[in-house]
């Protein structure tokens, strides 16, 4: 895996629990009071084996070969499984090998050499694929690089990396593969994504987002998904590199906070939230069906749920009624109109005389009723016309017609 | 931006810095006792502006055509930086609109559609580019859906939305640009980064990697990028659906332990840590250059360093060292020949006569230069002779003959 540094030894001191003495993970080596590395505490914490010479030997017979120096010298001392990959590889079965760098600096020093030079040894004793992945976005994610800096680097230890013997004519002769993986190369989307990460500490999103410790890492890197299309250098294709060109989203409310974790906010516009059938006061549920409106519902489906569900500012009784006139502000008919009824003076007309007790709660349900039926019906005619090459061509990467040409 | 449903109303209590009795987060309304949201509150909150009667009247005059029923009516009742956008459209600029959404269900409800209907509107009137993402990854890990549920429902959803009108012929004949952006379609690596993150807590990061909350957000969610290639399933083309191929991981000894995040532990062969120059207790530091021999040394460089630098297990006088002998445990030389020196006769021939105290530092460091200096330079040699044509090869995105076929 990608290495911060070969070259690790002991250093200022520190705690963990698995080797007291030892702080060890990818990112930090070091040992209190400058004290010896101890490997079998490490093996322990580890969970991996010592690799023993009869290990070693089994690897000699197996490929028919002498064992690397790192092996026959315990450079290379410990393992997991192992033997697993030795018994499938003697039935046969093959495996791959996958290693990586993270490219923080120009020039590599000789302990960057000895991953590859083993890699390449067991790519060559085992006839193996390899899979090499530069991860280009850690060091610019750890390490005070630019994206560009990173980039740049990834290429330049590439041609190190190519040096130690890898051979791509390979591809084609032998299941001997290799692929760099630089994952930044050409991404404008994820260049952004990273760019916008590094800005955002776990406190921030906590903050915004009100996550927790115990929420996944999954949720807690999400935000910057869906910052990162507001900024118009994501996509190229399209924009071809005018990167001040403004963005403007249409969305509720409580949407527009992801834009807070951009370093450049993008212009919004912003909605109410739509009220369940319940009233805006009642408790939304995803698993009441009956409190929303499907674009699946029946025509039956709707005047049903209007009739029964849809939570009313008319009174108790028609006397009352008459007397009083409907509460417009709690009425979710007369809401719902407000969003899907086009005409304005109709609208208005319902209002008044509702509002007056002129008109009864079933008449407004019963032209909310038409509206939505109307409307849901327009709506699964226009999507039974959608066919699955639509959705495809709509989805595919393709070449964009460039708006600035 | 992506809702979590477009139908939001109160429910149960919950407490927020900015409005004192709401919960309001992109997944999340609340109100504290049932009450009312108050969108006053939401527009400090966010930071936003009221959409007033006069910014509806300029977008009117500015499209030449009626607002739509959404605008006129309030259900967009606020914006940030609208006037911006307005005051360069009517300076012939452009500028492009974005919107998204999470598909978390397959029948989307009226409020779902509340937002492509005004997108539309907008698009139309404006004649802007719009790019419309589908956070399918999103709902992977908020909901309890599988990868391939949100794939399927994220083409769903794209058929209601391209049913509410979006015309995909426009790419040819004006700069009206629909893009839907479904991130897990036909990235095999990013859903295996996906499965990962929702296995993974940031407290389970922090026992593993020592991160704070202070850490970005770009550190937190990195190590699943490294897990990930040990899946084969990640390289659809390289291993044609045999997911079940073991991995084997040559790395050092710290490395390993991104395999714990997976769900699938690849097989690993580790090595111990390269040593300082200054010795294996000595503080490693990427800053002093004199602490590594790099691969662009000259062999003055790699003279110079070994013999100023590198730790010796000699003794304080040659009377001394040729009564005691070189103590190897320490000796920097010894170790760096143990890595380099390939005949294993010579090797122990000098362990045997420096640890006998026969053979003087100096002897030893001259071996070690030589040994470094033809390394390095059968390096340089190798790196020079690779061209940026064979980097790019390397790192293609390319056709892979399949090793199984």
């Amino acid at each position: 895996m990608a290495s911060e540094d070969g070259q690790k030894a002991g250093g200022a001191g520190g705690e963990n629990e698995g080797a007291e003495e030892m702080v060890v993970n990818p990112w930090e080596v070091a040992v209190k009071g400058g004290g010896k590395i101890d490997y079998d505490k490490l093996i322990e914490k580890f969970g991996c084996q010592r690799l023993d010479s009869s290990l070693v030997r089994r690897v000699e017979r197996l490929t028919s070969r002498p064992a690397h120096v790192f092996l026959r010298r315990g450079v290379f001392f410990a393992h997991r499984d192992l033997e697993e990959i030795l018994d499938l590889y003697e039935r046969g079965e093959k495996f791959y090998l996958y290693t990586g760098r993270g490219p923080s600096s120009e020039a590599l020093h000789l302990g960057h050499l000895v991953p590859f030079m083993f890699t390449k040894y067991l790519q060559d004793a085992f006839k193996v694929p390899l899979v090499i992945q530069l991860t280009d976005d850690e060091k610019c994610m750890w390490k005070n690089l630019s994206v560009e800096e990173c980039k740049r680097l990834a290429r330049e230890n590439a041609k190190d990396i190519i040096a130690c013997g890898f051979d791509i004519t390979k591809l084609s002769s032998s299941p001997t593969l290799i692929m760099l993986v630089g994952k930044l190369f050409g991404c404008a989307f994820y260049e952004n994504m990273v760019r916008v990460s590094k800005c955002v500490t776990f406190n921030k999103v906590v903050g915004i987002f009100g996550f927790t410790p115990e929420d996944h890492i999954g949720k807690i890197s999400f935000p910057p998904v869906q910052a990162v299309p507001s900024f118009p250098s994501s996509f190229p294709h399209l924009f071809s590199g005018n990167d001040n060109l403004r963005c403007l989203i249409p969305c509720a409310i409580d949407q527009g906070c992801c834009s807070r974790i951009g370093y450049q906010k993008p212009a919004l516009i912003e909605s109410s939230f739509f009220p369940a059938l319940q009233g805006e006061t009642g408790k939304m549920s995803a698993s009441d069906p009956n409190s929303a409106i499907y674009v699946t519902d029946s025509a039956k489906d709707i005047k049903n749920k209007v009739n029964r569900y849809a939570f009313s500012g008319g009174r108790d009784s028609i006397e009352l009624h008459r007397k009083y006139g409907a509460n417009l502000e709690v009425d979710i008919p007369i809401k719902y109109l407000g969003f899907f009824l086009e005409d304005d003076d109709e609208l208005e007309h319902i209002k008044t005389e509702y509002g007056a007790g002129r008109m009864l709660t079933g008449e407004v349900k019963k032209r909310l009723i038409e509206v939505l039926s109307e409307m849901v019906e327009r709506h699964c005619k226009a999507r039974a016309a959608v066919t699955d090459e639509m959705v495809d061509a709509f989805m595919a990467v393709r070449p964009l017609p460039n708006m600035f040409s």
